[in-house]
């Protein structure tokens, strides 16, 4: 089982492809079919379902599952599926509301789609924090698979959002992936402290005004103030009203 | 699937009962291996594992479920499975954290336990809301099935709080079933205003603390004011230590 908002592109089509490589039927669950009204959300993609079934289709998806909001959800839920630890607990991150509306969403199409793999990309890593914890908790009979972030040949992560971004903020949005690097250049020789690491992040990032960097285990999200274990650097800056994630790991020896 | 967090009584075992006369397989989850270390409780029940085992069994049980909490919880979840409306929106009803608790719980059962029928008796007609809701919003696939309330000869529902009711405390609690009833007899006999209907609960349970009379539309829980519809009756007295609960449906025409 793969998701997608729309706007389909080949990260999501790398998804696709792993699935397909092992797995009989391969399920993609597209939401382009609106948002669901009871939660407010900035996300605002431009979406065309025949392009993006046509693009998962030849990637090997064999059933494509875009049910309309009424579909899903016959009357607003009243049930929260929340790991508030995961989604609220590390200052900056996305939109808790957004967030959880998502993990109760998961936590659904694991009920309808029922014993499979589930594949994430690791350029949404907060995400696919959440999504691990949250089969791991429930005893979800989902094996949740990480696949590597695809990169524009510059470094941006691709990502449904950089379609908004104007020619002068794409010429400028590998400025977040070139942060990243940096600081995780530091780390390897040699950097442990995480505020002094901060300044290898926004001295590169120059140009775009930064929304957050925090240096946080990679499994629990805490943010880290000596870097140690398995560090993975978040980052996101804002490019007129884009706002653009991604991620880096590195461990510390 | 039936749930018992210990104490069984001729209620579960009506559950167990229904669930084997209908089913291949009926599995009984024995929640009498302990509390939750993450959450308080206020329940202490008498818990005998061999005996409830011998009971369930006998009435036609063909797996027991016990788990220790580690083996269920090897660590403490992250993920909150909550149904606020229904656990916290109705004033003085059973004790939210517990309900969200157990609810969490439901969830990962289903996971565990895969597509079933679930039993639940109407005792509890909070938690059995929850959990047809909590199906529902989900997709489970589960169908949660509600069986009548099993009472002694003089009213009082079968509980496994019962045990812990001195014998004057014992002799003093059907005035539960009795309050209710009155109420319900007032309706029938034309009452549609709620305040008013309070005093004939509160008339007749004379010689314990009421803890909350509430009229509230059976599906969402929310409180009336003006009785209408499928009613549910909820009361809960207390006596001594013990915190009694039980509820009567009517029909309004």
């Amino acid at each position: 089982m793969i998701g997608t908002s729309g706007a389909v592109h080949d990260g999501h089509l790398s998804l696709v492809r792993a699935s397909a490589a092992v797995n009989d039927v391969s399920v993609v669950f597209w939401a382009g079919g609106g948002r669901f009204d009871w939660v407010d959300s900035e996300r605002k993609y431009q979406r065309d379902y025949d392009r993006d079934a046509s693009l998962v289709a030849s990637a090997g998806a064999g059933i494509i599952f875009a049910p309309s909001n009424e579909e899903l959800f016959p009357r607003p839920p009243l049930t929260q599926v929340r790991l508030p630890h995961l989604s609220t607990g590390v200052p900056g991150l996305e939109d808790p509301a957004h967030l959880d509306l998502i993990a109760m969403v998961i936590a659904k199409l694991r009920n309808i789609f029922g014993p499979c793999r589930s594949y994430f990309g690791e350029k949404d890593w907060q995400q696919l924090t959440m999504f691990q914890r949250l089969a791991e908790d429930l005893c979800s009979p989902v094996e949740a698979v990480a696949c590597p972030t695809i990169r524009h040949h510059d470094g941006l992560a691709m990502s449904s959002r950089n379609a908004q971004l104007s020619p002068t903020e794409r010429a400028a949005a590998p400025a977040l992936y070139h942060g990243l690097s940096a600081a995780r250049a530091a780390i390897v020789d040699g950097e442990r402290d995480a505020v002094a690491l901060s300044s290898h992040f926004t001295d590169t990032v120059r140009t775009a005004a930064v929304e957050y960097f925090t240096a946080v285990d990679a499994a629990t999200l805490t943010p880290l103030e000596k870097l140690e274990g398995d560090v993975r650097l978040l980052g996101s800056i804002r490019l007129g009203s884009v706002r653009l994630v991604d991620n880096l790991g590195v461990t510390v020896p």
